[in-house]
């Protein structure tokens, strides 16, 4: 009764909406703008017409106009009837594209009316071509970059996008509807339910519920030494069906893991999250069934859900606000973390409450990107992670690290043997890459080759596809063509047997995975572990359970599956190095300044994602009179269990 | 597909359980005892047999013994052919019942074998003449008490029982089944989600819940001056078709005045309670329709849901043991509140946890109750009442409250005056009541009448009926014929005009409710309100919001409906009182004394029924080192809000 009740209501409040916004766009135009259509694309009003300059003129003056009366984005489309050909088309774009920014291609997606324009450069495209190339062909153009070297995954998610354009606006329209859905139940309450990574590394998933709509940010997997764990998706407050919108921080297995997973079980909404996160995303999630597959375990999921999740994504950049549900609105912030790293700010019930979750959060500069960002418009929640939150938890800079790292290295060469780098492939491998480039520059260490296997050479060239969210340095290199990632010291392992490059010494490896719970690190440390002129170096946190952690922890006889599948036993005998200061967290001095130098101060600050024993010494700092002394801030702290919800408002 | 799986799996476990519990039997007893049925009847196994006397011979050796073979309660019927004649059984009842009895009626159920024997006082039959007839007659014979003044309460929920006698033992068997299936999900998470009373008084409603099981603990209404508020039933987690039990601590409408709602929306499981509650909650639930109807408000609910709950109900006595989910059993202990007032202790998961709720609470002795009972077998969880948490709330003992009501009704009397108590029908208006009847007893005051109008009456004849929840002094009265509650200064209120009562001066009056949120209470305080010789006294806790509060923080002009419908303003001019004292709830030094005597000191203490003022207070109290080093106790301290869970393992 009640659900169909609430469906009836549902299709009032569709239509309703869509008459309004007309009714509104009407009223507030000028009569000779000859809007032939009005539509929803995703969170934005797309308006049709013959005459798209009238809009966007005067520095888009009615575009803003229109905007303000209807408090939604706008964008500006040409009417299909009056559109040039594509051939034509093709001819202004070759005109009014520089040379210098190198055209490559041009896709054209008839439904919506969109011109995508590869090119190398896309900073050397002025705004003033493409309004030209607008204006005169009725074709919106949109620039995209041509990675300076082929990678696979831009490739297929602009592809799989091209094939499937049809799919995808009727997705983007559905999902207007839904966001402007006028709300049936009023906002009065909202709470969060832990459904992983409370009290625990992994499995990150946090519900963010009121009586109108249910937002889901992060869905990771907990990596173990026995499979994966998935989040509490069996609690019976969480329903695929009711879920409004999931939201992710960035692409590491431990947030995204279990996406796929959602749509499984029949999710259709949205996904929202970074650029380089969706690129990251696929590539991570894919090697994941191909590795679950070959490694015969009966895989979470399917090729398929990947798709189904890449087709239901929404990018949005940092500083983008987007209605994600009635009275809900989103908002990215800059998390320091890895490529593309987002922290979500959740405004809730205009004006009642809003949230921020840090996801995993670098408050430091690294060589790869900006730090953490925290000044907000309005914070009353602060939803932080504490991996290292216990007071000894200080990691030195990382010009120490990079000096350690030298050392280690360069020892190891006077050995003639091999320093092999556990590494997760997204975000530490591409720092500690360019650490090493950086000492072999500046003759710290020997021209060593550095060898690099498992997906590795693939994520830093999602890397050059966005320099836009690197750091200043790294990005102007990219942008003067001298890419620190296409370097002649790097040698990417494709097919190469693996015997061979350990003959290779002195060298470098870097193999995933990061804490050795799988991938081809497993295989190099197989075939070295008995040579004590070799080294292991963990450059990244290692989570409990894990092979990483055990050896860490002094494991020194280790079980290996030789290639024949036989279990075979060998005592560790490598140098064992644990070199810190290359991590994509906080520390705690640094979470602790991050919370201290946050504007607005929040009023209430949960911790997650962090072993139980750093959470509760953090939680008893920040709630002692010492830190109210010193900090002169004073706010309500809880670190709830999984399984446990706590009310905000 | 995940519902449909559980469905035959469910089902599956059903026959299994139902077949194993035959072998069992069949493996246990011995060739000659002609068991013609075996099924279950509630929680319990019933065993029909031609030979009941060589399962109960030698203090029911052979029932115990098949009772400790499958881990259940065991009840022996007789086989229905052998049975005798209804004629000649009562021919056998009035041989062997003896005549101080008082044997006053028989009930024959032919389907379960039960015959009902009420007489006057069922404590003069020996179970030796019990088994005499049983062994005979093969009826298995129940005595009933027939109260001395007649009851409709009692006479009408013995009448339904009568006239749904299949109903009921198709319930019960369903029942019995559903408590025994097979766990499907093993109870490694226990939660608890505040639906109500949390950081509030009203409303209580706590779900337990498991992966495999949910229990409600209470299910009560808030009262406002706007209408009266449900539980958060609408939270996503609760479900009532998921629900496997819900547990009543007492009759007070903010425990029980949601319970038929549950009904309304389809609940079909059982409740439990005690038998006096069941009584009470009836009487107090068709008072809440019949109200709602007089007063022209839209009902939460109808007499069909009143009676769906009644036939729902299964009774249980303080320290009986019962299991009433895979994995959950159920024991209730004396809470010293109001007559038949229980405290819930749950066994949840073989050893795994033990929660105690305490619902409302008076751990000291009153003249009609005996205290709390607070040791219990294990218990690692305290849910407890907080409603006087705030170290300013110490009440007066009962008998100081006594005094200042005697000096209350003596200056009132001698100025000519009426005594206005309003009073919640159970509990204080019976303390109130002996209070006055001690006073005129030791002449403390004069003997005056004393009116009582509003269902006190029939709550009177319910005490009347179950003395052995009464406390000794009183219940050795009742059973001695010196019946208080029948004394010749009470005068029942029917149908007299209620301004001739006010002028039969000096009086005293006792009227529902008692928060002055509706009921007669309210017509005799408009007559009264400018006499300033008559006095208002306040004898129980006030509710936030009700008009009752409001008065006692200085409100001195009241709105009234007059009987012809019209709003009328009058200034308040009787004296206002408040006694504190004869308060069914724990003070908070009673509150405090209830926690450091209890036996096993709780792991965690969890605060509930109370202002988020109070609670707060009570909270750093119990976790401040001066309490921990006063008591040598340290324990968890949380206070959720409501539409918050808590994660107890």
């Amino acid at each position: 009764m009640a659900k169909s009740l609430f469906q009836v209501k549902f299709l009032e409040s569709i239509v309703a909406v869509a008459r309004e916004i007309r009714e509104a766009i009407f009223s507030t135009v000028p009569r000779d703008t000859e809007i032939t259509k009005v539509d929803f694309e995703g969170p934005k009003v797309a308006i049709y017409t013959r005459r798209p300059q009238v809009f966007l003129e005067n520095d888009g003056e009615l575009v803003k106009k229109i905007a303000k009366t209807i408090k939604k984005r706008v964008i500006i489309r040409g009417d299909p009837e009056k559109r040039k050909s594509e051939k034509e088309t093709e001819e202004v774009i070759e005109k009014l594209i520089p040379a210098e920014a190198g055209l490559k291609n041009v896709y054209f997606n008839d439904i919506t009316g969109e011109v995508e324009i590869e090119v190398l450069f896309p900073e050397k495209v002025t705004q003033d071509a493409l309004n030209a190339i607008f204006f005169e062909t009725l074709w919106t153009p949109r620039v995209l970059r041509r990675p300076p070297v082929h990678s696979r995954t831009v490739k297929e998610i602009r592809d799989l996008y091209r094939a499937s354009k049809q799919e995808r606006i009727d997705f983007l329209k559905k999902l207007g509807y839904k966001v402007y859905r006028k709300p049936i139940f009023p906002t009065q309450m909202v709470r969060i339910v832990s459904l992983g990574a409370a009290r625990e590394v992994g499995r990150s998933a946090i519900l963010v519920q009121t009586p109108e709509a249910n937002i889901l940010m992060d869905a990771g997997l907990k990596p173990t030494g026995n499979g994966d764990e998935l989040p509490l998706f069996d609690l019976p407050e969480f329903d695929v069906d009711d879920l409004d919108a999931v939201v992710i921080t960035h692409a590491h297995l431990d947030h995204i893991g279990a996406l796929p997973v959602l749509f499984k079980h029949g999710y259709k909404g949205p996904v929202y999250m970074t650029e380089p996160t969706l690129h990251l995303a696929k590539l991570l999630l894919e090697d994941y069934v191909k590795v679950s597959e070959r490694e015969g375990k009966d895989p979470l999921y399917s090729m398929r859900d990947v798709n189904s999740f890449i087709l239901n994504t929404y990018t949005m950049t940092y500083g983008e606000v987007t209605d994600i549900a009635p009275e809900i609105r989103l908002t990215f912030y800059r998390a320091g973390h890895i490529l593309g790293s987002a922290m979500i700010h959740l405004h809730i019930g205009d004006g009642l409450i809003n949230i921020v979750y840090t996801g995993d959060v670098k408050y430091a500069r690294t060589m790869l990107l900006d730090p953490a960002y925290n000044k907000f418009p309005r914070a009353e929640v602060l939803i932080i992670e504490s991996t290292y939150g216990s007071k000894t938890d200080v990691l030195p800079s990382e010009d120490d690290a990079k000096l350690e790292l030298g050392k280690i290295v360069l020892e190891t060469a006077q050995r003639n043997g091999i320093v092999l780098i556990p590494v997760l492939a997204v975000g530490r491998a591409q720092e500690v890459l360019l650490a090493l480039l950086d000492l072999m520059k500046k003759q710290a260490i020997p021209q060593l080759p550095i060898f690099i296997e498992g997906m590795i050479d693939e994520v830093s060239a999602v890397h050059m596809t966005f320099p836009e969210y690197l750091s200043a340095t790294i990005r102007g290199m990219i942008y003067n063509d001298e890419n620190p990632f296409t370097s002649e010291n790097i040698h990417v392992i494709r097919g190469e047997a693996r015997e061979d490059v350990i003959e290779k010494r002195p060298a470098i490896i870097l193999a995933t995975s990061g804490m050795l719970t799988g991938g081809p690190v497993l295989d190099y440390l197989r075939m070295l572990a008995d040579d004590e002129n070799s080294s292991l170096v963990f450059v990244s946190y290692q989570v409990e359970g894990t092979l990483g952690r055990k050896i860490l922890g002094g494991l020194r006889k280790i079980t290996f599956s030789d290639p024949s599948g036989k279990a075979i036993t060998k005592d560790l005998k490598m140098q064992v190095y644990r070199v810190e200061g290359f991590s994509g967290h906080s520390d705690r001095r640094q979470l602790e300044a991050f919370i201290r130098r946050m504007e607005p101060t929040p009023k209430t600050v949960i911790l997650n994602h962090g072993e139980t024993s750093k959470i509760d010494e953090f939680m008893r700092y920040l709630g002692s009179e010492w830190f109210k002394k010193k900090s002169g801030l004073s706010f309500e702290v809880r670190a709830p269990q999984n399984a446990e919800s706590i009310r905000l408002v």
